[in-house]
């Protein structure tokens, strides 16, 4: 089980504590991407270091490499990856629907072959919670059925429903109650199958709500609007985690809609391929402009890569295709996310939100 | 300049200070090797973390890529990387005669194409020494001629002779007095082209003197025998480096024979590809035996990855070609030789060597 709690409110934005097992999140947070029990280039002790409060799993993955048995002989996944906060485990519902040459879906499950070996797995609600409880994760999402845009309202519709009855075997399945359990809406840009999902979701009681299938294909005003509409429809008092987020702008619109939990593997994605994120736009360390340029990364930053190192020596590492250039970027770019929610919650805090939101964003529109 | 003390003996193994511009080292020491101005996957404060107290650089990589206006720009090479402890600076032949399609030798350097892009480069025993003391490094290596073996003795005394002549116009081209100077011995595995390398670098008195033209081709019994040989050579009063060394064992005979410095790529190329150095016998954490071992990677290691991760952990970063885990396992191999190295050093002091080399020695040969 979860325990949220919203400390304070400013237009829709909220700032709230989320208690679970391994520990407390501050939210609106970010959720680092450790798909395969890394977040890749990162120790524990890195996130740590620049305020990562909780990371995400991801069971696809790690079902396929290394397998529950590795992991659940470990001690868990905690124990496994020798990260000791909250974890928050994606169901694997956006990657199985990704391999769509390689997935048979049914009333019950989803049937794939591996993306690395070919080997078919099966996916169910009750297997996937069952995963999810087996390697002690804080937080597991329910399968889900995931729809890539542009779809037909058919079947946009159609994984809507089906989301909704895996989401009640999924809740049926549940055995350890100290892993929470959140249900994920799906809809597409459909305001009334939006609508549908959320009541029908709702209805089952969840620890908390995540808004699923967007930035999948759509455009960025069409993910906006959705996302604020979609946020509207969850209840006030359960965390709501819009999945898929990372930018900047993205992160900040996203809260102002009242969103509290965020993923992406746009930062770490970002940092092996030598593009950094600050508050006044990103910058692509490998450009000539930055060769000979002896500032730091980000002037607004004090992550311990802005304080030792220069863009001249990062724009090296990175056309050198040296591990240690994604390693910097990639702690950058999270401490980037980091230090704006953290800033985010002392602005909606202290009334500021707006103040905040329309500086933020108007920074990131600065030419770099 | 720099200034050697040897403080202890014992046999013919020795512990001695080295101290340079940037600090002293504490002999016998391993330098990690960071070609291209990084120690590959490791920052400065991982490097001191586990002990490092310098590191090589390379005159051929860093030329090529970023240049030297990029790194005299940033105040030199320590600025650039960051790190503010001695770093020796290797000077590319090795490097340049392994190009064998691409260079061209004469009496007065050595023209070749860039192993990156083609393009045409000049090295001379002038611009090598001028380029080291340009970037501010505490110990540079002459421009030397690197014979692959095996090779005819003609050969091998040509490379020694025009290594000699090279040497004496590297060491009249010093501008720095700051950064020291070391002499690169050659001559194969040839007793006689060994001696007169010898006789002709210690009469041009270098502040150092390299042991070179090893680990290209010989066994190891070749190898062992022309070090031992090679070190007898070499001035007492004055630091004794083998290059290219870089395995527990090979690293204990080398102290055996009374040298004080070692460097190699094989602890973090090791790393980036699962192998694991330890006291008791390289692993590869890639093999099945240890997907469910959940033991340190090293009983006997302290370094922080043996504290805080699994071997099964570790299997699985290096199984799914995550970047932690070339980080993580390069982090404990250089952790390994540095603490082989600080007790090979308490061993000589205390007279307690012959103990320590064959303890050593036998346990590298420990099946894992």
């Amino acid at each position: 089980m979860s325990h949220f709690s919203v400390l304070a409110r400013d237009h829709a934005a909220r700032r709230g504590t989320l208690q679970m097992e391994h520990g407390t999140v501050e939210t609106p947070a970010f959720m680092p991407v450790g798909t395969a029990g890394t977040v890749k280039a990162l120790t524990p002790s890195d996130l740590r270091e620049i305020g990562t409060q909780i990371v995400l799993g991801n069971a696809y993955h790690l079902w396929l490499r290394p397998g529950a048995d590795v992991i659940v002989r470990a001690g868990g996944l905690h124990a496994f990856m020798a990260w000791d906060g909250p974890i928050l485990m994606d169901s694997g519902g956006f990657q199985v629907f990704s391999l769509e040459a390689l997935r048979k879906i049914d009333d019950d499950g989803v049937t794939f072959a591996s993306h690395l070996d070919g080997t078919t797995h099966r996916f169910t609600p009750e297997s996937i919670t069952a995963f999810e409880e087996a390697l002690g994760v804080d937080v597991g999402m329910v399968l889900d059925v995931c729809v890539k845009l542009p779809a037909t309202t058919a079947e946009l519709a159609s994984a809507v429903d089906l989301t909704t009855r895996w989401a009640e075997k999924a809740r049926a399945a549940r055995q350890r109650p100290q892993t929470a359990l959140f249900g994920i809406q799906q809809g597409g840009l459909d305001e009334h199958l939006r609508r549908r999902s959320a009541a029908q979701l709702v209805a089952l009681d969840f620890d908390g709500y995540a808004i699923g299938g967007l930035s999948v294909g759509e455009t960025r005003a069409q993910m906006y609007e959705t996302a604020r509409l979609s946020a509207g429809l969850l209840p006030e008092e359960k965390p709501r985690y819009l999945m898929g987020v990372g930018t900047v702008a993205d992160v900040v619109v996203a809260v102002d809609c009242g969103i509290d939990l965020f993923d992406c593997v746009y930062p770490t994605r970002c940092g092996r391929n030598g593009r950094a994120l600050s508050r006044s736009g990103e910058l692509n360390i490998r450009n000539a402009e930055y060769r000979y340029d002896y500032a730091p990364l980000d002037r607004a930053c004090s992550c311990s890569v802005c304080k030792t190192f220069s863009r001249a020596y990062l724009s090296h590492l990175s056309r050198a295709n040296e591990m240690l250039g994604g390693r910097l970027l990639s702690y950058h770019n999270v401490a980037v996310l980091n230090t704006l929610l953290e800033e985010a919650r002392g602005a909606i805090n202290d009334g500021r939100w707006e103040k905040f939101r329309e500086e933020t964003l108007a920074g990131t529109k600065l030419s770099r």
